[in-house]
C-alpha cells in the first residue's frame, strides 16, 4: 500500500551541477536564457542590499518581521532570479509558476523581490507602506490576493501549503485534459515557501499527505528552516524528523546545508527539484539564520520587530553600507534582476506561439481551452439546471435534490471538480461516468482508479484540506475551476464524524462537514474564490448519529460571515435556486445546506426565483394573525402549523420561505418590508431546529434550539426537541393572543423564544 | 534534534511471552491475579457470541456499524479482559486506565463489552436501545461523558486521540507531582482505539507529534488497520507509509498480523506496549478484517449498514449459532470475564492502600492529593483574584488585564494547567516562577527546559490540538485539572496567524487562535468540561496583521454556542469579572476574548459584578434620549459618543456595557428590562466592531462590520471602518431624531445598520 520511505539526499552533489544542462534536462518549455550564476561579489552586494532594506523598511514602522525576510534572502535571489518561470510585467500570464508565501508574515520579504525584479506596481515608495497608515497600501501585513502578483492569501499558517497543492493539482488536471505531445500549454511548477510553523498545523499535514498520495511533481515546498518561532526554539514544542515524516508521506527530500548564502546550492536543489524524476511532490528543507546579519542572528529576538536605530546602523556597518543612509539599492542590483522582465517576456511569447500552433493542431480542444483559460464555463449552465416539473413529487432528501442539480452540471462543465471528505455514498454527488481524479498508476485495492483528467475527488477524512485546498483550485485562475466539496454540515466546523454506509445510498444522500473546514471556507470567502460546500445532515434531523454530528450553532457563524451565502433550501425546488444563486455569484463561495432526511415537496408554493431573493412569500394569506417563517429542512414544521393554527385555533397564518439571508439583505427595502410585513401590525415567528441568534432581525418570537442536539432517530429528535406541528402551533396561538392583549408594540426589543428552555 | 526513526517491531516475537510476567515487568501496581489466557475453545466461543450479538443489534435498527465491531472483537477481549485496569463496579475509581474511542461511531464495541465485563447499568436490555428511539439510552450513537465508563464524547474523527494524549498528560503530570517513591498514587495508562479515519485528520497528527515530543509512554494508541472507509477502500485517499511516519513523530511502532482472531498476540503486544522502555507513546498497528465472520468481510458494505435478516443468520450458522435465535449469550462467556470484577475490587483495595500508607508518610501532600482527586482547588481563588483599586488606571490592554488576574491564580492554585499557541511574548500568561511541561531530558537550544511537575504548555503551533487536548487534560477526573489555552481570537477558529515579538511583551499582551480550535472548542462546550480560552486580539484593532487576523463573523459563532460563556470585558475590572464568571462556571468552558491595544479604563463605571449578570447600566442618564451598548474593546467609542452627543447634538445617552450575552440571559426578566429599557421608549444601539448578528436581540440599531477588515494599524483601522466617537454620534443622532419624528413603535421588526455598507 505505502511507498517505502526514500533515503534522505542532500543537495550537496548537485552544487557544481551547472544550473542551465540541469534545467534543460527539465525538459518543459526550454529557453534560450543564460541561467549561469553572476559573480559571488554581485550576488553578495545583492543579499546586503536585501538585508538592509528589510532592516530599514521595519524600523520605519518600529514592527514588522524582518528576521525570517533577511535568512530567506538567498532563497528569494535563487527563486525570483534563477528559478521561477513567470512575466513582472504580466503577473497573470497563464502558464506562469505559482508561488504561495505559506509564512505570510514575512510578506515584506515577497515585496521586496517583487519591487527588485520589477513588478511595477511595486515601487520603494509602494515598500514603505508596509505596517503604514496609507490605504492605498498595497503591500499589507499579509499578501493578499487583491494584489497584483499575489497568487493567494496567506497567513493562517499552514493555509498556504494546501493552497499550494490545490494549485498543483490544477496544473496536473488542466495538462492532463489539454496538453497533447509538442503541445505542452499547461506546464507550471507551484512553489511554496513554508517556515516551522507551517509544518505543526493540522491543514498542512493533511494537504502534505494528500499532496504525496497523488503524486503531485509539479509541487515544490521550500522550508525556511531556521528553528525560531515566538517562544523560543522550535524544540521546545517539535522534536519528531521532519524529513523522515515527509519520505513517509511519499514526498521527496532535498537538503540545503548553507541556506544564508549559498545561493548556487539553492538553485541546484531547485532545479533538481522541478526536474525530478521521482513523481513525487519534492520537500526542500533548507537550513537558515533568522536575522541572519545582524547581531541577534539565531534568536527569537530577530523575528517579529524591529531592530532598533543602533541596531540598523549596525547591520549597515558589517554589510559595508554607510549607516547614515536609508532605502539604498544601487543600479547594480537592479542590473542583477535586469534580465528578468526579458525572460518573462520570452516565456509570454514561447507559450503564445505553442497555443497559436496548438490551436491550428487541435482547434477544438484549443477553444475550449480558450474559454478556461479565460475563465468562462464550457457549457451554458442555466440551461442544464432541471425544470420544476422534473422533481419528483415525492418526499425527497434535499441531498438527494443537491444530486439531481448538481450531477448534470458537474457531468457536462469541465470547469466543476467535485470532491468528497470519504462521504460519496451519502452525498450523492457522483455523477454518471465520472472519473476519479488519481495518479493514474494507482491501483486502489478497491478497484475504482482514475487519473489526473479526473474530476471526482476522493478527499479522505480530511475536512479542512479538502476546503482549503479547494481555494487553492478556485485561485489557479479565477473561473478556471469551480470546486465543489461535500461532506456533512456538522464537519465543516468539526470534522468527518462518521461514516454512512454505502448500501443507505438510496435513502441518504449527502454529508456534514463544516466546522473543521470553517477556517478555509473563511479563507475562501475573504479572497472571494467561488467554491460551492455542499453541506448534507444540516439539522437534528441527522438523527442518532447524536450532538455532535447535529449543527446547532453553526449557521450563526456562516450567516455572519461576509462574501459568502449560506442557503438551506427547503425541497428540491429550492435546491436549484440555492445551485443558481452560488453560481451567479462569480466572487462568492456558497454552502448549499441539505437535509438527510426526506423533506417534503412544495411544487405550488416554493419558488426558484424566490430563493435568488433570499427569502420570499411562501403562501400568502388574506386577514392574516401572524407569519410563520419557515426555514430549510424545518418549512414542513411551519406549514403543518399553519394547517393546525387554521383547524385548531382559529388562527390565520401566511407563510415566508428564507433560504438565505445574506441574498435578502441584498434586497431593496420594499421587497424586504413586503415580504416581513414591517408594518403589517401582525407577529412574525421563525421556525427553525438551530440557535436562533441573528433571526431577531427579521422575527419576534423563534421557535429554535436552545441547547446541543440528542443521539435519537430523526424524527424522534425533532419530536424530543418540540418540533411538532401541534405543538408549535399551540405556542404561537398562545403568543398571538399574548400580542393581541398587549399590542403589537410591546414586542419591539424583546424577542420572545417559544421553544427555548435553556440557554 | 530529532530523535531517529525507532526501528519498526513486529509482535511477533511476543506471541509466546507469558503475559502474566511481561505484566509484572511493568512494574507499577503488581497485582496478584493471574492474567493466563483462558482455552482457545472458550476465546472462540466468546468472539463468535460477540459479533453475533453486534449483528442482531445492528439488525434491529436496521443500522449502525457492525463492520468494525466485528472485527475488533480480539481486540475488546484483549482489552476489558486482560490487559486494562479498571472496576466495572466503580467506574470511576480514580487510577483506573482510561479508554479513549476515537472511531466513536463502533461505539455499539466499546458497550458490548462494558456489558460483558458487569458495567451495572449496561443491561442486554440497554444495548438494544442503541439508536433507537428511547430517550432513557445510556447507548448514544457515539460515547457520550455523560454515561458511566466512557471517559470523553468522541464522534469527530481524530478528537479522540488529543483527548487521550490530555489523558495521558494528567498521569504523567500528577505522578510526577504527587507520587513518591513506593507511593505511585498515580501510574495509570491511557488506552486510545483509533480507525483508518482518525490518522487522517489534522487534529490527530498535531496531537500525535506533542505526544511524541513529550514522550508520554504511558498512552498507548492501538489502530484497527482494516483498510476500509466509506468511500471504498483507504487506498483511495491515503497511501502514506503510517508506521514510518509515527515512527518519525518520536512513536514506538508495534505490529500484530492477525487482529481478528489472535488474542495472545494482542495482549503480548498492548502488554509490552505499556511496559514500555523505550520511553516513548506506542502505537500499535493491529490488522483486521472489517465485518470478519460475514460475507462481506473486507469490503466497505460491511462498514454502516445492517447486513440484513438473511446475511445475519448466515454469520450464525457460520458461527455455528442457531440462526433462529437472536441476542444470544452463554453463561460461559459472561463467566469468561467473570473475575474481571473481582480484579478491579482488588485495584481500588491497593490504591486505597496506598494512598493511605502515603497518607501516613506524605501527610502534607497526600491531603493536596486527596483535594485535586475530589476535583478541589487547592487555594480560595476568589481570595487571589485582585481588588479593583490594584489595577493601573492608565489605558491597558486587556489581554494585559487577563495577565494581571490569571498569572496569580495560575502561581497559587496547582489546578491551573496554562498555556499558548507558541504566542508567549503575546498572550501575557506567564507567571513567575513557573515551570515547562516537558519531558525533564529536553535540552532546547533556547535553553527553557521544564518537567513533567511544569503547568506552563508550549503547545507548539497547534491550536486545534491545543484545545482538544485541553479537553482531555480537563476529562481525567472532573475539577482536578482547569487548563488555560491561549492564542489570538481568531485562531479559535482560524489558526495561529503570524508571531508577535518577544520583544513587544510589554506593550502587547494577548493572543488570538479561536477557529482552528473551534471543533474542540465546541466539544468541551458538549461535554460541560471547564476550560478557559484566553483569547487576544479579538477585534479590528489587532491592526496591520490584517483581514486573516481580525476576528468578525467569530462572536457570532461563540455565542450561539451552548454550554459556553463568551465574555468580552471592557477594562481590567470587568477581565477581573470575566475570570470571577469562568472559574464559577464549573461545568462550562469560557472564552474571555481581550484587546491587543491598550484600552481606557473605568473603574468609576466598571463593575465585576456587573459582568457576573451579563450585562449592567455603565453609566445612568436621567431623561434619556437612547441607550448605547458598549461591548469589550469598543466600549471605549460608546463612551466617546456620548460625551459627543450631548456636546455637539444635544442628545442624552445612558450606557450599558454587555460583556456576556450567555450571562445575561440568565437573569430575571425584570433586571433585563431594567437594563436594556424594554418599555422606555427610547431607542438602543450597540456599537461593537463585529457583525452584528445576534444583538437584534437587544438593540434597535447596531454600529457594527458589514465585510471583512482591513491591513491598516489597529487605530486607522478603527478609523477607516468608521469607529469614531464624532461619527458614531453623528449617525446615533440622526437615528434617534428618525425614531422621534416615525414614533418608537417604527423600529419594531427593522433593525436599522448604522455603519453596515455591504453585507
Amino acid at each position: 500500500m505505502a511507498p517505502s520511505a526514500v533515503p534522505l539526499e542532500t543537495a550537496s552533489a548537485l552544487d557544481h551541477l551547472p544550473v542551465k544542462a540541469a534545467n534543460k534536462a527539465n525538459g518543459q518549455n526550454a529557453t534560450n536564457y543564460d541561467l549561469q550564476l553572476k559573480d559571488v561579489e554581485t550576488t553578495s552586494l545583492v543579499l546586503r542590499t536585501f538585508r538592509c532594506l528589510i532592516a530599514d523598511l521595519c524600523e520605519q514602522f518600529k514592527g514588522g518581521h524582518p528576521g525570517s525576510a533577511m535568512g530567506m534572502a538567498a532563497i528569494g535571489i535563487a527563486l525570483w532570479k534563477y528559478v521561477m518561470r513567470y512575466s513582472p510585467e504580466n503577473p497573470n500570464f497563464f502558464n506562469r509558476d505559482r508561488f504561495v508565501l505559506s509564512n505570510g508574515h514575512t510578506c515584506l520579504w515577497q515585496y521586496t523581490f517583487m519591487h527588485l525584479v520589477g513588478y511595477k506596481i511595486m515601487t520603494l515608495d509602494q515598500l514603505k507602506s508596509y505596517h503604514s497608515t496609507r490605504t492605498d497600501s498595497i503591500c499589507p501585513g499579509h499578501p493578499e490576493i487583491e494584489h497584483e502578483g499575489i497568487e493567494v492569501t496567506t497567513g493562517p499558517l499552514g493555509q498556504g501549503i494546501a493552497n499550494a497543492v490545490g494549485l498543483a493539482m490544477a496544473t496536473k488536471h488542466l495538462a492532463a485534459s489539454y496538453n497533447k505531445p509538442g503541445f505542452d500549454v499547461v506546464s507550471n511548477t507551484t512553489w511554496c515557501m513554508i517556515g516551522d510553523a507551517c509544518l505543526q498545523e493540522g491543514v498542512a499535514l493533511e494537504a502534505i499527505s494528500l499532496a504525496g498520495h497523488w503524486r503531485l511533481d509539479s509541487l515544490v515546498v521550500i522550508y525556511d528552516n531556521n528553528q525560531i518561532t515566538c517562544d523560543g526554539s522550535v524544540d521546545l514544542a517539535n522534536t519528531e524528523d521532519v524529513n523522515a515524516k515527509m519520505a513517509a508521506s511519499g514526498w521527496e527530500v532535498l537538503e540545503v546545508a548553507d541556506g544564508n548564502n549559498d545561493v548556487e546550492a539553492i538553485v541546484a536543489a531547485l532545479v533538481r527539484a522541478r526536474a525530478s524524476t521521482s513523481g513525487k511532490p519534492v520537500f526542500v528543507n533548507i537550513k537558515t539564520t533568522i536575522g541572519v546579519g545582524s547581531r541577534v542572528a539565531g534568536d527569537a529576538k530577530a523575528h517579529g520587530a524591529a531592530f532598533g536605530a543602533e541596531e540598523v546602523a549596525n547591520i549597515k556597518r558589517a554589510a559595508d553600507f554607510d549607516p547614515e543612509k536609508s532605502f539604498v539599492v544601487s543600479d547594480a542590483v537592479y542590473d542583477f534582476f535586469g534580465e528578468v522582465k526579458t525572460r518573462g517576456r520570452e516565456f509570454e511569447r514561447e507559450w503564445e506561439e505553442l497555443v497559436t500552433a496548438y490551436g491550428e493542431e487541435h482547434p477544438d480542444l484549443a477553444s475550449e481551452f480558450a474559454l478556461r483559460v479565460k475563465g468562462e464555463f464550457t457549457d451554458d449552465w442555466a440551461s442544464v439546471i432541471p425544470p420544476k416539473e422534473n422533481f419528483p413529487t415525492a418526499p425527497t432528501a434535499s441531498r438527494k435534490s443537491a444530486g439531481l442539480v448538481c450531477n448534470p452540471l458537474a457531468a457536462r462543465l469541465k470547469t466543476f471538480m467535485v470532491g468528497t471528505a470519504d462521504l460519496s455514498p451519502s452525498v450523492n454527488m457522483i455523477w454518471k461516468g465520472k472519473t476519479d481524479f488519481q495518479h493514474p498508476d494507482l491501483r486502489p485495492s478497491c478497484g475504482i482508479t482514475g487519473d489526473y483528467t479526473g474530476r471526482y475527488i476522493h478527499w479522505g477524512i480530511r475536512e479542512h484540506a479538502m476546503a482549503a485546498i479547494s481555494n487553492g483550485l478556485a485561485a489557479f485562475n479565477k473561473g478556471t475551476i469551480l470546486p465543489v466539496t461535500s461532506s456533512f454540515f456538522m464537519f465543516y466546523l468539526v470534522s468527518h464524524v462518521r461514516q454512512i454506509p454505502p448500501t443507505w445510498a438510496a435513502v441518504l444522500t449527502g454529508s456534514l462537514s463544516s466546522q473543521y473546514a470553517a477556517p478555509a471556507v473563511r479563507m475562501g470567502a475573504l479572497q472571494r474564490l467561488r467554491t460551492i460546500h455542499i453541506a448534507t445532515h444540516d439539522s437534528i434531523g441527522t438523527g442518532e448519529d447524536g450532538p455532535t454530528h447535529q449543527p446547532i450553532e453553526l449557521a450563526a457563524l456562516y450567516r455572519a460571515m461576509p462574501n459568502l451565502l449560506y442557503i438551506r433550501p427547503a425541497d428540491s425546488e429550492e435546491t436549484a435556486g440555492a445551485f443558481i444563486g452560488a453560481l451567479s455569484a462569480s466572487d462568492t463561495p456558497s454552502i448549499i445546506s441539505l437535509s438527510r432526511q426526506n423533506l417534503t415537496q412544495y411544487p405550488e408554493h416554493s419558488r426558484r426565483d424566490g430563493v435568488a431573493r433570499g427569502a420570499y412569500v411562501f403562501i400568502e394569506q388574506a386577514d392574516a394573525d401572524v407569519t410563520l417563517i419557515g426555514v430549510g429542512s424545518e418549512m414542513g414544521f411551519a406549514v403543518r402549523a399553519r394547517d393546525v393554527l387554521r383547524e385548531k385555533h382559529g388562527l390565520r397564518a401566511r407563510i415566508v420561505s428564507f433560504p438565505c439571508q445574506r441574498l435578502f439583505e441584498g434586497q431593496p427595502r420594499e421587497y424586504k418590508a413586503e415580504v416581513l410585513g414591517y408594518r403589517a401590525g401582525i407577529p412574525r415567528v421563525v421556525i427553525e431546529a438551530y440557535a436562533v441568534n441573528g433571526w431577531e432581525r427579521y422575527a419576534d418570537a423563534g421557535y429554535s434550539m436552545g441547547s446541543f442536539g440528542h443521539s435519537l432517530p430523526g424524527a424522534a429528535a425533532y419530536k424530543y426537541f418540540g418540533y411538532d406541528g401541534d405543538l408549535i402551533a399551540e405556542r404561537v396561538s398562545k403568543f398571538v393572543r399574548v400580542v393581541k392583549s398587549e399590542g403589537i408594540e410591546s414586542l419591539r426589543g424583546e424577542f420572545r423564544d417559544l421553544n427555548v428552555t435553556e440557554h
